[in-house]
């Protein structure tokens, strides 16, 4: 058939680097399978946002799907709330937060001993606090929490309470745009009343009898809020699922009404991943496949680690090699440099193989052989509108 | 250290060009030391404003600094009047002016004789114009001079007297929009007032004593408003200095907050100006280094002239291959093709070298090489972003 019905994108979270003694990770490592997927493809870079401009996961996602980080991303929370499984209306506001340790008026833990059973305290937050308006509050993985304002007149332009260091009392929440006060107060008033209702609360009692650092107050930061957006069906007319373990990755897939898969093994079993992902294409037109792992040994500036992995991962995506009908996108989110041990904004590799695509002569699939592909430069924007044209289904502008 | 700290932005001004009898000047010249920056760096192509956008120094120089001309720039005023030391405020119209000959209501001499002591007249005409708000008259180089116009509710859009050809009357100012009306009033009386007074100056009639054409009229081109534009520093956070000899190129660099180095010899002595942009970065994080010469050449329609200098620059820039934890740009403003004797909107070739740059496999620096590296095809607006990501200082973008 020469007109693919299905699309396959595999995001290989921040795999892409700059070269550390003459080569990048990609260059260095073994990886016949990437190599061969170049080989049959069309290959280009790709800038996640523009040019120069760095990103984080979140927004890196939202425009891989389609969507432009610059009209529906206002911040991180509504995409974090959406991870832990909170249906989002509309105009919520949705904050991160971090159970911690204060002391004396001083963040001294942001992560409260790493507490990881937070159910009382999160249930006590819930019931206990009364605010001018409705609310929720989810705990997520381990010391993280989510929280969510809802009501007319609410805005994302507050300040973060998290001072993102210890050692140092929490920040002021303030409005950065005059529209915002009310939401402030409201937040304001939240963190006063959770503080209250935790420094009592016997869990806390408990763990500083045991030598543990209590969880007495709640660090905000990353406000957001929920934007309309269509759907990822609404607006490709393509069922759609995502296989992902990272909870910003799988909120973007709920916000984007996409299926979250289940992954059918352990999160550092990518052959279980790839398997899940494949399996998903039997009764999805579209799935995104995010594999964690290249990005961890990039923060950990541990090039060899990086290396490794991408052997691993090469081997377990063999089977997607055999998939038919189906357009097969591999490429990164972002690029995480080991040398730098955060995302940079250098472009990332892409490469689209299946039905129709022009293939060039491209043979290795690397940060600087892509950049002789067929595709050249593109921004991630234009990814989700070539593969929507490649399975035909674009509407035509003009006649 | 695999990032760098230091950016040394080298604009060869009008070095880009097309071919004649099947070679760029860049192709046919000899030039072992930017061949051999090109092998050590990424290369691409870079349009200066966009695509079949022909721009002039003027825009160019301020895109290759990152600011967007179309939000900051009106008109060539301002940066000439930052050029000749005068400093412009917010709000601020400012003009190019020429002395000039007129006879029986004719420009018979746009340049005045090339007229080269303006001092007196235009003391004369500072101390002696009276206008409905406040003006700055300061003379430039020969026949040159700017003036601007301070006050509130002035606009630029206004049209030239200048008649750009000898032979023809001065055109009459007008209002090109009718929120210039003040601004072309005033304009208008600046030069009825400024001709009655350099008529009757004694400077002028010691010149047609002596056969010398008089400088008995004011020519006005250029109008633009000084723009409310951060500062280099403010902007990047980076301590900044440009080496340049050309008046509108000191301007921008004024304009934006740049040191104005000195330059250690004489105008024709690019290695001289090599070695003051590397003296430079010792105590500065960016150098922007304008190298004049390229562009007579071509705007002379010389190639052979051309294709010399570029030997001879070539030679110069051997120096900066020695520059540690530093990257270095080589790029121009403009293509000026030897055969259309002006500025045009080809593309320039732009190359990075430096720490942590995916070094691709051009070998040779010239606009063919250039457009298969691995930059591929970018704006000249986005070069700043890039480089500030990769001296790692840019902001992410989500989270």
């Amino acid at each position: 058939m020469s007109i693919a019905r299905k699309i396959l994108l595999v995001v290989l979270d921040g795999i892409s680097d700059r070269p550390t003694e003459g080569k990048t990770p990609l260059q260095s490592a073994d990886a016949p399978n990437l190599d061969r997927i170049a080989s049959l493809g069309i290959n280009g870079i790709m800038d996640p946002i523009a040019p120069g401009i760095r990103p984080g996961s979140d927004v890196a996602h939202l425009a891989l799907l389609g969507y432009d980080p610059y009209e529906v991303y206002t911040g991180r929370g509504p995409l974090e709330a959406a991870g832990v499984g909170i249906h989002l209306k509309e105009g919520d506001i949705a904050f991160r937060c971090n159970f911690a340790t204060m002391k004396d008026g001083i963040i001294v833990d942001r992560r409260a001993g790493r507490i990881r059973d937070t159910m009382e305290l999160t249930r006590a937050v819930q019931d206990g606090v009364q605010l001018d308006g409705e609310f929720i509050f989810e705990r997520s993985t381990g010391h993280r929490a989510v929280l969510v304002l809802r009501g007319a007149g609410l805005s994302p332009y507050v300040s973060d309470s998290d001072p993102k260091h210890e050692g140092m009392p929490s920040k002021t929440i303030e409005a950065l745009k005059s529209e915002a006060q009310k939401t402030a107060d409201i937040l304001k008033e939240f963190v006063i009343q959770s503080d209250n209702l935790l420094k009592k609360h016997p869990v806390n009692a408990e763990r500083i009898k045991v030598g543990k650092a209590p969880a007495n107050t709640i660090l905000v930061r990353g406000a957001g809020m929920m934007p309309n957006i269509r759907t990822f069906s609404e607006r490709y007319g393509l069922k759609g699922a995502i296989i992902a373990e990272t909870g910003v990755v799988i909120g973007i897939g709920r916000i984007c009404g996409l299926k979250h898969g289940e992954v059918g093994g352990v999160d550092s079993d990518i052959d279980a991943k790839v398997r899940s992902a494949i399996d998903a294409l039997k009764d999805h037109e579209f799935v995104l496949l995010n594999v964690k792992g290249a990005d961890e040994a990039s923060h950990d500036g541990n090039v060899e680690k990086k290396i490794k992995f991408i052997t691993r991962v090469d081997k377990a995506l063999k089977p997607i090699l055999e998939l038919k009908d189906t357009l097969v996108v591999v490429t990164a989110d972002h690029s995480t440099p080991v040398s730098v041990r955060d995302h940079s904004a250098d472009p990332v590799p892409v490469t689209i193989m299946g039905p129709g695509v022009r293939v060039d002569a491209v043979r290795v699939y690397d940060e600087i052989n892509a950049a002789t592909g067929g595709l050249n430069r593109i921004r991630a924007i234009y990814l989700m509108p070539i593969l929507m044209d490649l399975v035909n289904r674009t509407k035509k502008f003009g006649a």
